[in-house]
Parts: C-alpha cells; sequence; structure tokens
C-alpha cells in the first residue's frame, strides 16, 4: 500500500483525490499537487469503512473540527454518540474523539461506524488509562501499542504531542497557565519523573512507520498551546513550533501525511504573525488550530470569543479550525453545546474563505441576498446555514403563511427594502 | 450654553469631561483634546437628566450600543422597557430608540428617565409617523420640528441621513438589496417623488443650530450602507461618504459634536481599508458602525457573524460598535436576544481594546487567567463578562460546593493545569 502522500508524489491519481477534488470544484490534480507537497493532507484510513475523503490546505475550503469524548467525570457512550450524530448533521468536516479514562477502544469502535467524516484521536489518553493514570508505570511500548491499535481500528488522524521536548518543560512552567494541553502535561509530567526526553520524539521513527503503513495522517500536537492571552506568542510555545517543524520534514520523508496543531489563547494581533510563522516554520504544513480566543473574559462565550479568532486565522492561512463550544472551561459541552460550535465555526471558515477569496466561496451569499430581496423566506430558510433556527426566529408578521414582504423587525411601511424595489421599479 | 466641544476648544474642563477621563483612567485633559479636535465626542443632552457621560473615540475604551424599539408589526411599551433596563445591565454604553410607529413621544420619554446612558434617536421615523407614512406630504418644518422636539425632550444623540444626496440614489438602486436603511429609504423616496435635494443636506445649517443649542451629538447616518456582502464598498456608500466627510467639518465648525455611521455588510478583508478610509474622509470623527457581518447566509446567529466584523473593525480604528442580535434580518429581537447582542459586542469591544494595546486593557484578562490557574471558581464568575451564564454552566465536578481543583472537561486525573503546577511546585 502507498499512502496518499507518496501516491501524489508518484503522479498518481487516487479516488480520495478525485473525490476530494469534486467535491472543491477544482481538477484532480490540484488536489494531487497539493498533497505531493505537502501542503495539503487527506485524512483518510483505509480501515475506516465508508468513509468520505476530505481535503485540508490553505488551497481548498477552510475545513472544522468538532472535538467530543467522555471525561473521567462525566459523559456516557449514549452522550458521546449522540453528539457525534449532531455534529456531523450540523456540518462538522472532522471529528475527534477526546474521551478519557476507561473504555476507549468501546467508544471509538462504534464512533468509526457511525462517522462517515474521518475520525482523530490522541493515544497518549489510552496509554496513560493503561497504567490507571500512573506516570511511573508508563512506556514506549505501550504508547506504540495504543497507536498501532488505534491505526489499525481506522483511525484516520493523530495528534502526537512528538514536539515537545524535555527542555522545553520548564519555559512552560514559567507562565501564568503552564502546560494546558493534557497530552502535553502527561508527558512533561513523565519526562520530568524519569528525567528523558519525550519517547515520541525519540521514537519518532517507530510511530512514523506505523502511520506509513495504516496512511494515519499525522496531527503534530502543541502541547504547549497558551492557556490565556498572557501565555501567547512565548518562548515556550515557538520553541516548541520549530521542533515541529523538524518533524514535518521527518514524517514527509518517511511518506506520511502530516498536518500541526496550533493555538490556544491569542490577542487579535498576534495571529497573523501565528499564521504566517507556522507557514515559515512548517514548510507550508497545513495548519489545524484551535480557536484562537481573542479574550480570556467570557466563559460561557467561549465560541464567540474563539470564532473571532479563528475567522482572522483562517484568513491568515489556517485551513482546519478546530471548535470551542460555550462550555469550554466549564464543563464537557452537551448536545447543544455541539450544535452552536459547529455552527459558530462554520461561519468562521465561510467568512474567511469569502475574504480570502476563495473561487465560488461568496456565490452562497450572493444567494442568500436575492432571496433576502425577494421576500423569498423559503429560499432564505433553504440557503441558511442552520435554516431550522431562522425559521424558529422569523416572524411572519404578513399571515400564518409565513410569506410576506416584509417582517416583524420593521414592519411594512418602515421596510427599506419594499421602498427600494418600489423606487428601482421593481415593486415586490 | 457651550457644548462640549467649544469648551474643550476654549480649554475648559467641564464636569462630562472629568467624569469620562476617570471612567477611562486617563487624565482629563486628553478627553479635552479628544474632543476639541473631533475625534472624540461626548453626547450628553444637558436635558436628559441623570445621564452618565460617555466619551467615544479611538483614544478610549471601544464603547457598544444596543438599538431597541417597537415596530409597527410587533412589541409594546413595557417590552420596550424591559429590553432597556436589559441592555444596560448586561453593560450597553449607549442605547438608541429605532421605534417606528404611532405613540413614539410617549416611549421616549419614558426610555430617557429609566436610562442613564446616553440615548439616541432617528427623527426621520416620527416625521415619518406624523404624515401617516405618505411621503408626499413631508416637510422640512416637520423633520425639524420632530428634531428640536427629541432635543428639548433630552436625546443625547440622533441619527441624521443628511449625506444621501439625490444622486447617490441611482448609484445605490443598481445594487443587489438597494437601500437597506429605514431612514435612507424614507429620504430616497421623498427626494425622487418630489425631484429635490435631501431636505436635511439642504436645511444643514438649520439641523445644526438645534444640535449646537441642545448639544446633541449629530451621528451621521449611513443611508447608502451596503445590505450585503455584494454591495459592500461599492460607488453608492462611498459617495455617500465623501458628502458626510463635508458635513463633519459644518457640524464641527458650529460647534457640534459629530460621528459617522458605517455598515453594515462588509467581507472580512474589506473592513480595514473601510475604516481607514472613514478615518481620512471624515478626519478622524468617531466611527460608529453597525457589525459589520462578514457573511449574509447565517440568518439566526448574525450576532456571530457581526462580532466577527465588529472586532476587526474596531482594532482598525471603530470607537463605537452599533450590536446585531440573533434576531437581526428575521424579527425584532427578544429580551434574550438583547442580552445576547450586547454580551457579543462586549466581548468585540474588549477583544479589540485588547488588541490595540489600550493600556490597562489586559489587566481583566489576566486577572481570569490567574483565577483559573488558582482553580478559584468564585472569582471566575465575579470576572466573567456574563458570571451568572457562567455559573450556570459550570459543573462542580468536586462536588455540591462548587469549588474544586479541576472541572468535569477533563476531571481531576487528566487535568493539565493540575499537572502543570504540580511540576512547577506549587501544587494546588
Amino acid at each position: 500500500m502507498t499512502t496518499q502522500i507518496e501516491a501524489a508524489r508518484a503522479g498518481r491519481l487516487t479516488p480520495a483525490m478525485r473525490a476530494a477534488a469534486e467535491a472543491e470544484h477544482v481538477e484532480p490534480d490540484v488536489v494531487r499537487r497539493e498533497v505531493a507537497c505537502g501542503h495539503a493532507v487527506l485524512p483518510l484510513n483505509p480501515a475506516h469503512a465508508d468513509c468520505g475523503p476530505t481535503v485540508v490546505g490553505s488551497a481548498f475550503r477552510t475545513k472544522i473540527n468538532a472535538n467530543l469524548g467522555r471525561s473521567t467525570a462525566g459523559s456516557s457512550i449514549p452522550q458521546e454518540m449522540e453528539k457525534l450524530r449532531t455534529a456531523i448533521a450540523a456540518g462538522a468536516d472532522f471529528v475527534m474523539d477526546l474521551s478519557v479514562g476507561p473504555g476507549l477502544a468501546e467508544l471509538r469502535v462504534e464512533m468509526l461506524k457511525a462517522s462517515g467524516v474521518p475520525l482523530g484521536t490522541v493515544p497518549i489518553y489510552e496509554a496513560f488509562d493503561r497504567v490507571e493514570g500512573n506516570v511511573t508505570r508508563l512506556s514506549e511500548d505501550i504508547l506504540l501499542d495504543v497507536i498501532e491499535q488505534h491505526a489499525r481500528q481506522g483511525v484516520d488522524f493523530m495528534t502526537l504531542h512528538a514536539g515537545l521536548r524535555a527542555r522545553h518543560v520548564g519555559l512552560a512552567l514559567r507562565r501564568t497557565m503552564g502546560i494546558v494541553s493534557r497530552g502535553g502535561a502527561i508527558l512533561a509530567d513523565w519526562m520530568r519523573h524519569e528525567d528523558r526526553e519525550n519517547p515520541l520524539f525519540e521514537r519518532w521513527d517507530d510511530v512514523l512507520a506505523i502511520c506509513r503503513r495504516h496512511d494515519v495522517t499525522v496531527s503534530l500536537g502543541d502541547g504547549l498551546r497558551p492557556g490565556c492571552l498572557a501565555d501567547a506568542s512565548d518562548e515556550a510555545q515557538f520553541a516548541e513550533l520549530d521542533t515541529l517543524g523538524e518533524l514535518v520534514q521527518r514524517s514527509r520523508e518517511s511518506g506520511v501525511q502530516v498536518m500541526v496543531e496550533g493555538p490556544g489563547h491569542i490577542p487579535l494581533d498576534q495571529i497573523p504573525m501565528n499564521m504566517e510563522r507556522e507557514q515559515r516554520v512548517c514548510d507550508g504544513a497545513p495548519f489545524y488550530v484551535l480557536g484562537p480566543v481573542v479574550t480570556d473574559v467570557a466563559p460561557g462565550y467561549d465560541h464567540i470569543t474563539s470564532c473571532i479568532g479563528a475567522t482572522t486565522a483562517a484568513y491568515h492561512g489556517a485551513s482546519l479550525l478546530c471548535y470551542v463550544t460555550p462550555a469550554e472551561h466549564l464543563a464537557l459541552p452537551t448536545c447543544e453545546d455541539v450544535k452552536t460550535g459547529v455552527i459558530a465555526y462554520r461561519i468562521a471558515a465561510h467568512a474567511a474563505d469569502v475574504a480570502r477569496g476563495l473561487a465560488g466561496a461568496r456565490d452562497w451569499d450572493d444567494r442568500m441576498a436575492q432571496a433576502r430581496r425577494d421576500f423569498d423566506w423559503a429560499r432564505q430558510f433553504d440557503l441558511a446555514m442552520d435554516g431550522e433556527a431562522a425559521r424558529a426566529r422569523h416572524e411572519p408578521a404578513g399571515g400564518a403563511d409565513g410569506d410576506s414582504d416584509y417582517c416583524s423587525m420593521c414592519g411594512r411601511q418602515f421596510c427599506a427594502v419594499r421602498t427600494s424595489r418600489r423606487l428601482a421599479g421593481d415593486a415586490p
């Protein structure tokens, strides 16, 4: 078997490339070329049955990911399966199962069966559970065994915090929030306890061999992403990024697809620099960012604080946006939170695609504008990102049929669009 | 009586300047200088009893406005009064009564009594109601009479669409959405019907005389703001802006404070240019923008589509952000919508203040980060922009007292911050 990047380099168009190209309305060779040079990835494990391919890279539509999963303090398999269906129905391009605690394999197998979109995991969580949360019992072999198991089960991409070196830990511990990545914290604890280097870094060639064999896309985790504005763009973050840049090259050389994860919490003015720096240091590898939130002061509204940052991030080069829900910093999200997060991020992704002039992106907006001008409410709801929500809010001012040439916001007499159309000679 | 701008130019510090300076943590003379040169306004009608002064300008904290008011198709005085209280309690710096239809004076008088923050109106709405929606019966005298009445009642600022010239109307009617400003549409209809110039433009000196007498701040309306992305940054919009620039100068010369209203619907990439153009054309007059929404496709979520645009707008120079609620394009907002809109816009304003490095702005975020690091949930809720909402979402994983050194998102064992603090030697 060859991986997508190997096929692309060999000049061969795979069915996944063709399908992804069709979805993007581009020629298949555009997808092939972007995958070949590593500026795009096609996370698709052949063992993941009935999974549709989706290409991630700045030449294409900006994609969004929904994080799901239980914690040791909450949720159940049926609840998480319901969130998975909610996320995909709302339009998530990717999902990740971030469950921690016991019984991970069972949920993952269920999720892979139910998910028609690529699914990612963070293997260190399961390794940590296998040793019952006792970092002193962790070993490289356990970790590699978990990675192999996930790969065999059909996981399409994995977050691997291989760039967090032993020498970076001290830099992060000086911060206000220290380390806020769960995987990063486990690895830092392990390294500190055994006074050693990051085992993922040390065994990177072995990790890559597994990923190549199953065409698992590596998502290089940012174990030192900042957890508050005060920690943003600091030495710890950028030291890890430099290592991620090296790991990108090694992954590509091994025929493994690779993308890079990014922050987190970043003030708006620092976002363009962060995006440009990743592109430079990681040689254009797709950047997969979490938000970033642009202020720390609004828990309960972090889908908003973060989708402000995500829009600017995508406009400046991020290709995959990991959603943040209103529950962030407070609790596990509910199904409703998952839906709200997905919609907020679809807004961010689309607004960025319009702003960067992606071919065809604004057509959707233009069709909506035309439907508004025509007072064609049914078409507006059809076109709306969340038609159900729009329909529920609309007050059919003109009567029970919901069809009228104005709405309750202004009323008929004060409707500017009615007046404007009359003046233009095409009164509705 | 002298207006704030006249006092400022004469080198005199007014009580309003001192109070505004205290709120901004700057020296009073900073406020005086910014008001004197017209880069800031202090909308405060002496007849508006018990109204606190708030300064608007790019040297100061970004402010937000909440639009309220009935339409001919919905709401009542008690409902709108409840929205007013909701908006102010949630943190609106300004409110506008945009009611249309009969009985406007009664609601306005109630609102002025209840509002401790400056209140704005759009006099053309009442003039239009006085002639029962029959534009052929409108006259300059009616319009000036309404303006005078509002000024006497204590209205602090008024939207006046004086920059929409007869020659601009044709430019706007060629657009997808045409004219989407209610005031702009009425004036365009009037001009077209009588084949004449904008009466507000023609009688601008008389309007200014009233505003000067009552120190009403002029908010130059953008009657031709774009109503969809396709119409953004077009000839109609910028032709009107040029006239607004002339009117800014005439207002200042007459001793009248003036700010300028802006769009609306603008793709993210065009926002910086729009902000810079207003600053240049209008000689630094405070820019008061409505959103802008950065995509047309998400009715029901326009508080999000627009606060993305508003954050970038404020970062690039807008000083006052008019909120957009989730009801936009669909219906009049409910009380809950009003609160959601205000919080979304406080997020936008604060995130922009942090990004532009406004002195002291990030202290709030830093205090929140410290409370997070300390697992001090009570302090997090105290500091949160909407503490009630954050508290309601938080699941006190550690027990009924709500106090624990982790939360249900990760659970105790997987809490990165706990691990990180332990490694740093200050375990909680």
